[in-house]
């Protein structure tokens, strides 16, 4: 049986869980894909773990030449790309599970894994554990594929979930998500959308094989979501999503993260807690989702460890893009939206403002009226489609009138 | 560019949708997977259909040194299953959407591919278009796979789906499916179970590795659901779906198909239509889902054209499997049941009915009784997950009893 060699990079939660699925579950790797993994050196200078492979010094892993695949599980930037393009050339597999590194600097790598021969591989950076890049890659060779967007950040589902099952706020959603281990003690990356967005742009790239700068996507988190918000979206069917979205249409490109609102009849409106669900569509096999953890160190391990066999099977690395594109601005971008406002409890209010959404062709589907805190009243109206710059700028216009008192929010709403 | 040809037994539904979107999207197919494809000969002798290819002589295909690719859409085991092991012999890689000749007979069709150093892919024989059995040969080397079930029968999705969104009773709702097209002329194989029991077996081979024989598989249809039992599901928090469900536990295998009760916010639920959405869980990656279009022509030809490729890019077939096992008896499978039942509107029915239950230590866990139409008044019970047999047991007793007018229904309750 063909034995492979494997150098791990950062021994965190991810580095370390790679090593014990190989310990655990090496016989059914072996039975199943006819190749022995062995982990023969793991470096991480930081580490306060144990293993009596470990090295503090990356080098030792990069330069091993026993070293086969080399999986790096560091994150960030620095010094992970300098480890993988170094590993690259000297003629090394790399399995990543860096969803930055490989958002801001996929074509590099992908460029110097093809100059030196060698596969370069990162299912684990998006969806965790759920087989999404490998079928974009080679299950769907008949589709153009002109949409993919989905949910691929398990910690703001999580918190948006517990704000719609349990109505937390999010503050104490997001407390909670720390206690279980869902958020990190620095929760930026995850809540205000970065996460998602490098994903988003990995999509982008295996979806339709275009390139996208990671500065031209616009992405919003789900910290501006309240309590009232998700408890209205509920009252007219809808439950709120932070979803990225990936759209190429007559020669443009779309990629944005943002909340949504989702219908509750929807498959991605039951996909609850820390759980990702990405949505596919090719122009022959229709919809698609894929389904499953997307987050956590063993269904991380099981995508790695699944990128490790493809390299040593030799299949080749996700082409370069066969395109950069600029991405289309947000704000030429067309959806529904729900704003939420503070009026004074009074007649006449309504008109006042459908009247200037009116004169700007902005269309009303919906409207809710509710009962009134003292003299002000919260009223919800939901629009039809409509380009967001128009949207925009009508809004502008009702944030001067009187009867306005405050635009409390402001979510777009879809699927 | 390395060109394949292509040969196609079949001209129904499949084949011709397998030509056209050869046709249609080469040359997508061509870029993306570096093989440009090419029908040479499509025989059919039963077609009214036109194409300048056609042949009324399978041998014409079987047998023509220069096509690389067969592709077996005929359906059914005679002559399917002699043209596909002829068409092996003969060097040929052989894609097939032909559940039924798989399921009957994949062990000696792996065989032959093997024996002849070709390859032979079943992808469309299962979900349609849905990715679902590359993923369990390609992406889950890491994990053991204890379970896989899902709905994978559009025709009774979309009955069901009917039933329950507009109140409508099987037979209104299976007209509906054969004028959308959901249901053939003669739907037996869909309603009765035979088409998703053939898929349960290649999910078992696919998944576990494990041989079962289709006749030690128990499956029933969706033929004795009635509104009524739509209706009080839904008052409970269900939605009734037609499940193919596969488990391996402690050296046993259990493989059956009925309908199940299913939460209505579980994620199957949600799939609504035509749709399909499997399941697999395995011990590192935990719960994946895979959803989308069971059936229909370009969907099925979406999964039959990928794998014309795998083929083509030399990627080995699905293993034969491991292992023969026998499958572990209806009886003595563990569940939880719905029962609806029609008894005399009068005190002290219930009690001696929880009675004899208690007696068999089969245990309640929900009754709703409703308002009685004259004399008589159905009383619906959930009950607690017990084996089947001593459930079976008890409810004998139940139907003997005087207070007992009849049994309407009994129905499965999990997820």
């Amino acid at each position: 049986m063909k034995k492979v060699n494997i150098g791990v990079l950062g021994y965190g939660n991810i580095g370390s869980a790679v090593a014990a699925l190989i310990n655990r579950n090496g016989k059914t790797i072996a039975e199943k894909s006819g190749i022995e993994l062995k982990v023969v050196k793991i470096a991480d200078p930081k580490t306060s773990r144990k293993h009596p492979l470990l090295t503090k010094k990356s080098e030792e892993v990069i330069n091993d030449p026993s070293i086969e695949v080399v999986v790096e599980a560091i994150g960030g930037t620095k010094p992970a790309l300098q480890y993988i393009l170094q590993a690259l050339k000297n003629g090394k597999h790399v399995v990543t599970s860096n969803k930055e590194v490989v958002a801001l600097h996929a074509d590099q790598i992908l460029k110097t894994a093809s100059e030196n021969n060698v596969s370069v591989f990162f299912e684990a950076a998006v969806g965790g554990g759920i087989p999404i890049l490998q079928p974009l890659r080679e299950s769907l060779y008949a589709n153009n594929i002109y949409q993919v967007y989905g949910i691929v950040n398990g910690t703001t589902n999580y918190i948006l979930s517990s704000m719609t099952n349990d109505k937390m706020s999010f503050s104490e959603a997001l407390l909670r998500a720390k206690e279980k281990g869902y958020a990190e003690a620095n929760p930026k990356n995850d809540v205000e959308g970065y996460d998602a967005a490098y994903k988003a742009v990995i999509l982008t790239l295996m979806a339709f094989g275009v390139l996208v700068d990671f500065s031209e996507v616009y992405f919003e988190g789900i910290t501006k979501i309240t309590k009232e918000d998700i408890s209205y979206a509920g009252e007219i069917g809808y439950v709120i999503k932070l979803l990225a979205v990936a759209k190429q249409k007559d020669g443009e490109v779309e990629v944005h993260v943002h909340p949504v609102m989702v219908s509750k009849d929807h498959p991605l409106a039951s996909v609850g807690g820390p759980m990702n669900a990405i949505y596919v569509v090719g122009d022959a096999v229709g919809e698609l989702m894929f389904y499953g953890q997307g987050a956590g160190g063993d269904p991380t391990a099981s995508a790695i460890i699944n990128d490790i066999i493809a390299a040593a099977h030799g299949t080749p690395s996700q082409r370069r893009a066969h395109s950069k594109m600029r991405v289309k601005d947000i704000s030429k971008t067309k959806s529904r939206y729900y704003v939420r406002m503070t009026v004074p409890d009074k007649p006449g209010v309504l008109a006042q403002i459908s009247k200037v959404f009116g004169e700007e062709g902005v269309s009303i589907q919906t409207v809710l009226q509710k009962e009134s805190h003292g003299k002000s009243a919260p009223l919800v109206i939901i629009f039809h489609e409509v380009v967001e710059e128009n949207f925009n700028r009508a809004l502008s216009k009702i944030k001067k009138l009187a009867v306005v008192e405050k635009v409390d929010n402001v979510i777009r709403v879809g699927l």
